[in-house]
């Protein structure tokens, strides 16, 4: 849910306010979150770097399963946190389901909003970075009967009080402010169990704290092996399905607050070169002409530079000498030349796919046609390891 | 879950003892549960009245929805008390869909048991009393993906504290002694709103303590209606189903409790005549050799002279008469009779069925194509009213 933290996540929310916060007083108090103490991270952060090794020597055995909610267009939060890993993945050859969780959209919220557009925007994002539909298969939630039909079988291995102590579950909730619990939000972790595993994923690039939510699919997993048993003697139905630790780089809004389209504080890749430049004009930084980078004293400053570096490949530092007097103007010059140059191609495709908008959405059902296919052999699996096979 | 009080149950479950007593305490503390306040009992009973005399002038405006659990087989009291109201309504021209309800068999226990015979079974014993498969269409839950996918936007329509008050999960959770309440089990309204809706059944038969959980239905397709809005103008996605109290008979086991194969006080469609007359003399009387029917202060004589009335289509005291001085064994003896008489066609045409498993098997498949074909037009206007026909 955090717009910019863990922007990886297949439950990422690209409009509203993240509820980090209150993720992480809750986890303490939740079994599951285990997976959060330092020890339990230090693995993980070990286990990712492994998985990486792996990527890089044979990607073969690897299946992602990534997604986003389709609450508003991607910004550049979401692209150098996520988006750019998801890329660097794909082009390493790990096979990648993309998901468009329109299912989510409703979890916390009552309208579903202008959801065909939003779907449509968010399919052209992933094809203007780059992500290629021959080999990422991107598919939304709600044409994939298959695999919502697991929820049935998952929710019988859950307890509603492990979906009351899901911190997702938990912080989502909270941040509605009293609103009552909707039964979608509080089944939350078996729709991200589904998910997963209608695919049987193995990887999922996820935020550390996200990890408990996947020790959630992995719990399922287990318990589906053990209640409802196997097919093939050696290998059990659902895979137990890693957490690749995000590399994606966390930046601010120009506010140095959290990144927010309803802030205003961000650029949205769809932007024009001017939108974008009149965005980081409005930029804080602050009264010491001299631009240093110095993340713990001049936060706003120095995520305007590690902005400036992730667009150039260059140390935040070596640009901040590079302007030295220039000051805040200099900086945001520099920084809405070099942003707008990585846009650049991204927009230019986006322009192009913006005019083929039947060529956009026939990406998005030959995905759902291809989620659809791995849903109903799952399914079938499924049905025959229950004894439902009739 | 009563097994012979509410035999028309969506969700009977065939085997397993009954939760009548806690449903009706809790009933009251539900807000949903004023259906069952005398007055809008009454109510119910006088529109139940007035459905079916509109089924008698014109039965093409009605679908019907009715099913079982396949947890065992079916027995006298499944028959007197449902599935001969079923094949009158079906005679009677109303479209009717039974629901194999095998998802529900995980909702409070760990396995599926031996579910594929079950399944069999059960299809057997309809097609035995005389459901027409050319007429009724029968279909097992988990064959049906997309109304299991009903579920997902069904669910954002309800909170947690509805499902907490649903008198079937209190019931059913408090029957299970202690055991944490699965999320299956939680949602069970949801799913029972799914099984009726998908067909836009306007029909289903209960008894009345079970019309808080068609209220639930209800409420779920208004709550879509306001939410998520109409694909034509003037007609709601989904209509208002109604209740069709039962008018099915109850009967007692043979020990004058409720009846229970667990117990060994029922008689089973598929048993044999001999075994039927095994169960029948262990059947209880009491010490008045003198036969009378007497409700009330003779309870097991009168069940025993209530199913040979339903066997014979007599007046039970009529019978009680004739017997007269013949004593509990000669009420046996004409019951076993009588009932072994009224079972004969059945046991006849099942036996021809179990010769052929096959066919009893292809006549499911059939259903269950039925069921996707209707399941995914409702699905694609759900997609559509929700704007998530991409």
């Amino acid at each position: 849910m955090t717009d910019q933290v863990t922007t990886t996540d297949t439950t990422q929310d690209t409009t509203e306010d993240a509820t980090q916060d209150a993720h992480q007083a809750d986890a303490a108090a939740d079994a599951l979150a285990s997976s959060t103490s330092e020890a339990s991270l230090r693995r993980s952060e070990q286990r990712s770097r492994a998985i990486e090794e792996q990527i890089a020597k044979d990607p073969s055995g690897f299946r992602m399963l990534t997604g986003d909610r389709p609450t508003g267009h991607l910004h550049i939060g979401h692209y150098f946190g996520s988006l750019m890993n998801r890329l660097r993945l794909q082009e390493a050859g790990v096979e990648t389901l993309i998901l468009v969780a329109d299912y989510q959209v409703i979890a916390d919220r009552d309208g579903t909003g202008p959801l065909r557009e939003r779907v449509q925007s968010l399919v052209t994002d992933y094809l203007s970075i780059g992500i290629d539909p021959a080999r990422t298969t991107i598919f939304a939630h709600s044409q994939v009967p298959a695999l919502n039909q697991l929820m049935l079988p998952f929710l019988s291995l859950v307890t509603d009080s492990e979906l009351y102590r899901n911190p997702t579950v938990k912080a989502e909730h909270e941040a509605t402010g009293g609103r009552p619990m909707s039964g979608l939000l509080l089944t939350y972790p078996v729709h991200q169990a589904a998910d997963i595993l209608f695919c049987k994923a193995n990887l999922v690039p996820v935020g550390k704290d996200q990890l408990p939510h996947l020790e959630q699919t992995r719990v399922v997993a287990r318990r589906f092996d053990e209640r409802y048993g196997r097919i093939q003697a050696d290998t059990p139905v659902f895979p137990q399905a890693e957490a690749l630790l995000s590399s994606g780089s966390l930046v601010l809004g120009t506010d140095g607050t959290k990144m927010s389209k309803s802030r205003g504080n961000t650029v949205e890749l769809r932007m024009t070169a001017d939108e974008t430049a009149k965005v980081l004009k409005r930029a804080v930084t602050d009264s010491d002409r001299f631009i240093t980078y110095d993340p713990a004293g001049r936060p706003e400053v120095a995520n305007l530079l590690t902005i400036a570096g992730l667009c150039t490949g260059r140390d935040p530092g070596d640009i901040a000498a590079e302007i030295g007097n220039g000051g805040g103007g200099g900086l945001k010059k520099y920084l809405i030349e070099v942003l707008n140059e990585t846009l650049a191609p991204i927009r230019a495709r986006r322009a192009e796919l913006e005019a083929a908008p039947d060529h956009v959405m026939a990406v998005l059902r030959e995905g759902n046609a291809r989620a659809n296919a791995i849903a109903d052999a799952t399914l079938g699996e499924v049905r025959e390891a229950m004894g439902m096979a009739y």
